[in-house]
Formats: structure tokens, C-alpha cells, sequence
């Protein structure tokens, strides 16, 4: 969050009525911040209530403060409509009531979105409108590296196809977060150790260094799929073991202080089967706390591990799955919007690495296969990476591996796409084709080793007449090479469901694995010009 | 249901008391029956309660009567105890009130296994604790058609591998049971066409024949897997438009009439989202009704079309699915089981047969092929038959297809396994294994044509020095070759999750599709003689 600027008038006002220091301008979407000072005698962390009442017009938002250490109390709101906002501030103590102020929210700069939301059943969009297609990648541990580490992420991040970064807000246990020099900001509770954990005083210093992530993140355009818990904790700090009453007070804070990031969307657990403390209806409960809590109802969900949680719940709001084998077919992916009914992003679909464990040892060919699997059924993956070399999926860093210049190949043909978001066609039979029926077909060949494709499409919104242009995709060495023929379908004979092209056309393919075509609707008066050249047979 | 004995002065004593009459001795899960007279005017199908509580001890069962017309009023019991039964009835009707009676409960004849219910969290199994395998098949009109053709619909189910029918209580609309000779027993109520039916009536001859149906099925041994509701209806009789009141009037009746037979399993609904004017609430609704009005709490399941139900409900007690996906690798059932968490029965995937619909143009392999599938991810599968020239779906009377012999190898198969029922082994990764870690695997390969099988196995629960005999299984050609070897694992070198055999041995295999593997443990002592015959290399 930048204050753009501040005039000293408004400054002052603010600063009489009390210590409150806060922007008196700010774009739509942005973090607008109120600053005050209050008691930081007792535990200011627990039993010390503040909230912010923000107007404008009919908007009405009722956002948590928080409490950040040495008598400092922050209100962070996200403005979601341009024009004057008036805020009032609400508390159990004196000093931090009635704290009133306004602000103008103007119009977002050209690269703000505003925060990702469920379009339709299946897909997202931000929420200005503009579809959003999620790309993720997994850095679990990249805020609790130095300086260097998280410099080069962010690099790395900023010329990747990576629009999602999922990770993890407390780190694993590990020694080196114990003993090196940036143990201070490893640990969001008070304490160093086992022994002397204060579950009920959160410790500022790690959260200045998560707000700077979620910052960077944003302004790399990078949604941040944040996880609030997770287990990985050996029996060593005992954060997985805190209980629930800690859990809550948890989850509660970091909603209070990240709700108002535009970016960020809200992981309650990764792996949540594997905190065998905790059951379902200790994550209903976390789930409905932070439903409630959060003003701007950013995107819930939660990733599985051996017991897989019930995404129906009302509560979530997309799939975050780890099942490898959904992703081997494009029909698994199709099966869990079917049931679920819901966006599906299969968030852990194994890594692309060489390591001993068989999670991450994915060639790049298969990472790849596996995206487009997901893709071609109607939902996203995310990616990671585990070489020996680069543990990018822990610490970050550089990318060494071959398939994210796929992933961002795939995407930029899922972002061209003129439909929205693809949608599997004919899916209970066919299993290899997504986008909008009698307009764009996305159809995807696998592991086939095809020579020919005969031109033969499901016949749901398809009419005689009808033409078509076609472009075969090398997924794995990105070309896209257009054919230079119109095909025009009339019915199959013989066959109720098929429409072909009318003088029994095929494709010829190059035999080999992870070939595409994509085939587009012509409007009328376009035209494609047909060189009488071979690619069809 | 068959009446043993009755000895006279019991039956006058019945008869002295109220026109009752009953039975004196029933065995074990077999159908005590209770006829009394009563009102005949008005509506008795409204209005009218009875109710019979049976008690055997601590046993206590409150079992709803029904009207069968020409002023007789049933109770039909399902005793579950050995023993001395009384019972007496309550009903809103003076004549029907107060009835007594006692009977005795002998063991059960060895074919009856009593109902059905779920084993562990995916399996079935009778009441006595015998294995149930459901292994079923579709006939949906069977009930409607003339006496031979039922007669040859169950003599051709006598010999058949098919342990569950699924049928529909009510036809769909078809012109020949309009004008037809059996008209009489195809609508459930009164009447004979959409001019006149009173959905307040129920017709008996309708019940008479479904009774009969039910008991050839439980004669045959056969699980009635009976679907209340359906949609085929085609605007022509207005049976899927009734209205929820007339809904539930229905299934009410249906349980009190059928939940004392043993065999029946109450299917909500066949293509239950194709019934456009039913919602969710409205499905959750009956099934509430049905689990409290059952006093045996017989399995339910509701069979999907468009819009999947949500299987993790209560009230359901398996999931019976029509998703042919599922079924085209194993891992699709082993999804659902995950995702569900109880008994995943396919219960549609396609039908073996030659007609213009798609749905009904499986050949023999592929129909075979996704019954092993199924069973290799964890469940069951249904099948049908659809050929032109013997709609067995539909009418019932003779078998040509080529898959049921194939079925009944696997059934042979499934129901020989030492282990129970076979659960996927390390099925996030591996897809093609199932049985008991450590005891038991099958494998199945589907369409790959395997000239060799290196002898790996997942680690879970094996140790160094295991002993394993292994045969070859021709699923197709319903042959069964144990090799004449000891495998003897060892942890496999450089892989952290696998065992091998010590002498690196692979198993020969033919190269040729739909081939598996048994792999047994050989337990201490026993041996298997080493001809040196060479299936191995």
C-alpha cells in the first residue's frame, strides 16, 4: 500500500482527534489505513476490541482493527466504490472510540482489477469484470527467507505465468528457522521455542514482513492464496496443537489485518487431514469465523490431504485439491464440477522436480500434460517445483524447470480464448474437449500419438452450414499453426450425435504426444483464405 | 412369503379377535403378515392410520399398515430376532385398533442372509455377516410385462451372475401399457388415463403384482433394487408431475407395503434431476421420510441424471451413480469413495448392446472392462443389456450379450478373496491395484498389452522376506493360470515405496488386453511347488 499523498491540514485534523494517521486519498481496491494510539498495557491482543464503520452511500462496511504491538491499533479497509467514504470507529476502550474521518476512493490505476471473485458456477473473474484464470504456482516458505531469496522471487514471479502464489503463513518446522538470523520473523507468536510460546500474544515483527509479501505480491498482480494453517510441525513448536480457542483468535487476526488486500484468498489449511487434532467441525467453525469476518468475502477454501473435506459447504467457495489422479484425465477435473458445482483448481497435482520423494519427480512433459488435463476439464491447476538444485516450492528463488514456459504458452491460449472460461463439451462421452459448444473447441490429445483427426464435433449448438477454422497446437513446443481450410458441418450419417464436415475431412497430425486443435466458429463475412496446401487429407 | 403352518386353534383365536390373520411361525427375515378388515368407505388410503409395534425383548418395532382395498387392511413385519414376537396395533379406526397377537421367529433356511447393509465405510454385507458382492443388473419394466416373460426374466436371473435387479415401481409411458391386456397392474393409481386418475387411490392389482415380483426376487435371492420415482413420463400420464403431497403419499405406501421384504432396496429415483419440477429439497424430503417410516433402515441411494444429489447426505446410506467416466479407469471410483466416503455403486455405466442410442452400444469387452474397473477402484457396477433384438433393460426375458459370463468370472473372482471386500492399495498413485495390502492384490491391466510384469508392489504392510504366489487371469477368456513360483520381496534399491521380488523376477504376460493378476500372500508353512517352467523372466 502506497499513501499517495497526504495534506497537512487533513493530517492535522486527523492527529488532534487523536493519533490516527491515514490517507486522505486512495484508489478503489487499495489499502485505506488508520493509524491509532491506545493502551498497550495488559494484552492488547485479547479482549480489546476495535472496529471500523466505513459508509459511503449505501456501501456499509463493518471491518475489524488490530492491535500491531507498542500501543499501535490499524483499521485497514479495502474501498470497493469511488466517492467519499466516512468512517467511525468503534472499541471497548475509550481511547480508540468515536474516531471519525473521511476519505476519497478514486478510480483504480490501469492494473487493478479490484479482488478475484466466483464467476458463474465454474470460473473467476475480477471484480471490475475482467475474467481472471488461475495460474498458480506454490512457494509454501518464501516469506521466511533473506532479503536476496525474496528479492529474486519476486523477480522470478514477475516474468512468469504465475498469477497465484500459494503459501504457507507459518512455516514448517525446520532448524534453520529456529536458529538463523530471521527467526523474528518466522514466528506469529510470542516466544522462541516450545517453552515459552505466549499463544495469546501475536508478534509484530512477523507480521510487518507478511504485510510486505502481500504487498509485493499485489503489486506484481499476484494473487495470494495464503494459507492460515498447516501441519509439518514434527512435535516441535506446537503450532498445529495450539487448540481450537488459538485457532480461532488466529484466524480472527489474520482476517482483521489481510482482508483488506485485494489479493488475497483465503487457504484455511493446507494438508488440513493431516492435523489429526482437529476435525470437520473445527474447520467448519474457522471457515463460518472467517466468512463472518471478512467485509469483502474474498475467495475460502481449503486443501486435502487424507480425508477430503466437504466442498459443498456453503461456506467455500472454489475446490482446492490435491488428488494427482484428477488431473491424469481431463474427466476428473469434469467429475468434481459435477459434484462439487463449484470452480475446481487442483492446487497439488505432484511437482515438477527430481527429488527422492515421488511428489516431486514430475518430468516437465507430465506437469504439463496435467495442466492441460485440467484445463481441457473445465478447471485450473497450480504448479510446482522440486529439483535437488531449487527448492523452489519451499524457499522460491529461480525456476529451473521446462514446463513453466508451457504453463505460460497454455495460458496465454486460455486468455485468448473469445468464450470465457472453457467449459467441457459433450462431457459425459467425450473426454478430450473443452470451450463453448458451435463456437471454440479446445481439443486435447494427451499421450495419443494421433496421425489424423477426423473433423467430427458433438452436435449441441451446431447447424448445418455452419464454418469453421482450425489451428493445430504443439503444446509441448508451443506453435500454433493455423490450417489454411474452412470446414463447414452437416450432420454425420448414421449417427445422431456428430456433426462432420461436409466432405469428410480430417486433420492430418503429426503422430505425436501432446499435440491440440483448436477449432473456432468463422462469423459470417470472415473469411479464410484456403491455399490448397496438405495439411488435410 | 410363504405361510408354513397355521396351526387352527390360533387361527381361531385371530379370527375371534378381529378378522386377523397371520401366521404362528416365520423364520428370521421372512414376512409376518397381519390381514385385518376394517372401513372400506370413504378413502380409507387417507386418512385411515395403522400402525403395529412388535416387540421381542428389548426389540421394539413400530411397523405403519396399509390399505390393499375391499375393506382389508395389511401389516407387513420383518422379524430380525429369534424368538417370541407380540404385537399390537393402534390405529385412528376403531376396528383396527387394539389387535394382538404373538408368533414365533425360527432360525433362517440357509439362503436367507436377512437384508442387506453397509460393511465398514465401502462395502456391503447380508445381516448374518455373510460378504454381500452386489454384482447387478438393470431390468427397469420387468414388472409389466406378460407371465412368461416374466417367467423367463427369472429363469434366466437364476442362472445369471446378478445378485441385484433394479427396476422401476412405476413404467414409463409407453402406448402398449395404455391399451394392453395387463393394464390393470401398470398404474398405481386409480384409474386409466390422465383424465382420471385419482392420485388418493391406490390400485391393488398394481401391488399385487409388485408383490409378486418382490418375492420371485427374494426367492431367486435377489436384491430389489426399487425405484420409486422416475421421469419418462412424456406429458402423457402425469405421474412425475403429481406434486410433492401425492410424492409422498406414494413412497409412504410403498414402505409400509414393501419394507418387510428382506431384499428391497429403496432407489429414490432413476434419472432423479430429469423430474424437472423436483428440486433437492424436495428429494431430501422423501428421503427423510423414507429412513423414518423404515423400521429396518434398508439401504438408499437415488440415482442421478444431470445435476448429481449430494450423495454425502445422511440419509444415504451408498452412492449409486450414473457417470460412465468413472468407470473408464479405476481411479474414478476410487475418487467417489474418497469424496463420499461410503459404498460407491455404478449403477449406470452404459449398456452392452446395438442401438441407435449411444448409451446402449457397449461391446462385451468395454462393458466387462468398466466392471473391473469399478471393482479395482473400491466398488460395483451395474450392468444392462440393449441389444435391438432382446431389450433386456426394458422388458427383461433372455441374456445375448457376451459380458454376463464375464461378470460371473469376476464375481467368482471377488467372492473367493480371503480378504473381504478389496480396497484400491496406494491409490494416490498407483491405479491399477486392489485387495488387502500385504495379503491380497489383484491388478488389472484394461487395455494395455503387457508382454512382461516386473514383480513391484507398493511397501505399505510388506516386509523383507514375504512370500507370494502369483496367477495369471485372462478376464476376457475366463482363465485363471497360477505359475508355479515363490516371490520373496525386498525393499526395492534406490525407491523408498516399493518391494520387489529378492531375484528381480518379472511375470511373463501375453501382450494381449483385459489380463490381471492375483497375487497372494503365502502364509508360514505353506508352500508352491517351482515346476521351472518358464512364465517368468
Amino acid at each position: 500500500m502506497q499513501i499517495k499523498h497526504v495534506s497537512l491540514p487533513i493530517l492535522f485534523l486527523i492527529l488532534f482527534v487523536n493519533s490516527t494517521f491515514s490517507q486522505d486519498r486512495i484508489e478503489k481496491w487499495d489499502v485505506f489505513e488508520i493509524t491509532l494510539k491506545g493502551p498497550s498495557s495488559g494484552n492488547p491482543f485479547v479482549g480489546t476490541t476495535l472496529t471500523g464503520r466505513f459508509s459511503n452511500g449505501d456501501k456499509v462496511y463493518e471491518q475489524d482493527g488490530y492491535y500491531d504491538g507498542n500501543g499501535v491499533y490499524k483499521i485497514r479497509f479495502m474501498p470497493d466504490k469511488e466517492g467519499t467514504w466516512t468512517y467511525l470507529t468503534s472499541s471497548n476502550k475509550r481511547e480508540l472510540e468515536n474516531n471519525k474521518g473521511s476519505f476519497e476512493c478514486t478510480s483504480p490505476s490501469a492494473k487493478n482489477h479490484g479482488p478475484v471473485k466466483v464467476r458463474g458456477s465454474y470460473h473467476f473473474q475480477y471484480e471490475d469484470g475482467t475474467p481472471y484464470y488461475p495460474f498458480g504456482t506454490t512457494i509454501y516458505e518464501w516469506p521466511f527467507q533473506d532479503a536476496q531469496t525474496k528479492a529474486r522471487t519476486v523477480a522470478t514471479l514477475k516474468s512468469s505465468p504465475f498469477n497465484k502464489v500459494r503459501f504457507l503463513a507459518v512455516p514448517p518446522y525446520k532448524d534453520r528457522y529456529v536458529e538463523g538470523p530471521l527467526k523474528i520473523t518466522v514466528f506469529p507468536f510470542e516466544g522462541t521455542s516450545r517453552e515459552n510460546w505466549d499463544f495469546s500474544r501475536f508478534n509484530p515483527e512477523y507480521f510487518k514482513n507478511l504485510d510486505e509479501c502481500m504487498r509485493k505480491l499485489r503489486d506484481l498482480g499476484v494473487e495470494a492464496d495464503l494459507i492460515l494453517f498447516r501441519p509439518y510441525d514434527k512435535g516441535k513448536w506446537g503450532f498445529d496443537m495450539a487448540g481450537q480457542e488459538v485457532n480461532r483468535r488466529f484466524a480472527q487476526y489474520m482476517v482483521a489485518r489481510y482482508a483488506a488486500f485485494r489479493n488475497v484468498w483465503w487457504s484455511l489449511a493446507n494438508e488440513n487431514s493431516f492435523i489429526r487434532n482437529m476435525n470437520d467441525n473445527d474447520w467448519d467453525e474457522l471457515f463460518q469465523l472467517v466468512q463472518q469476518k471478512d467485509p469483502y468475502q474474498h475467495l475460502r477454501s481449503i486443501h486435502n490431504a487424507d480425508r477430503i473435506y466437504d466442498y459443498t459447504k456453503p461456506w467455500v467457495t472454489h475446490v482446492s485439491y490435491q488428488y494427482y489422479n484428477v488431473v491424469k484425465a481431463p474427466f476428473g477435473t469434469a467429475i468434481l464440477r459435477d459434484i462439487y458445482k463449484k470452480p475446481v483448481v487442483n492446487d497439488e497435482i505432484n511437482y515438477e522436480g527430481n527429488i527422492d520423494s515421488r511428489w516431486g519427480q514430475l518430468s516437465g512433459e507430465e506437469m504439463t500434460f496435467r495442466f492441460w488435463n485440467a484445463i481441457i476439464g473445465g478447471g485450473y491447476a497450480t504448479h510446482g517445483e522440486s529439483y535437488q538444485a531449487s527448492p523452489w516450492i519451499s524457499n522460491g528463488g529461480r525456476l529451473t524447470g521446462s514446463s513453466p514456459a508451457r504453463i505460460a504458452f497454455l495460458r496465454k491460449i486460455v486468455e485468448s480464448n473469445p468464450v470465457g472460461g472453457l467449459e467441457p463439451i459433450d462431457h459425459y462421452y467425450e473426454n478430450n474437449m473443452a470451450g463453448k459448444a458451435g463456437d471454440y473447441y479446445l481439443i486435447y490429445f494427451g499421450k495419443d500419438k494421433m496421425n489424423r483427426w477426423d473433423f467430427v464435433l458433438p452436435k449441441r449448438e451446431l447447424a448445418t452450414g455452419v464454418k469453421f477454422k482450425a489451428d493445430i497446437i504443439d503444446t509441448w513446443n508451443m506453435t500454433v499453426t493455423p490450417l489454411n481450410k474452412v470446414f463447414e458441418v452437416v450432420p454425420m450419417p448414421g449417427n445422431r450425435y456428430k456433426f462432420i464436415d461436409k466432405n469428410k475431412s480430417s486433420i492430418k497430425m503429426p503422430g505425436k504426444p501432446y499435440m491440440a486443435l483448436r477449432i473456432r466458429k468463422i462469423e459470417d463475412g470472415a473469411k479464410v483464405k484456403d491455399d490448397g496446401r496438405h495439411e488435410l487429407e
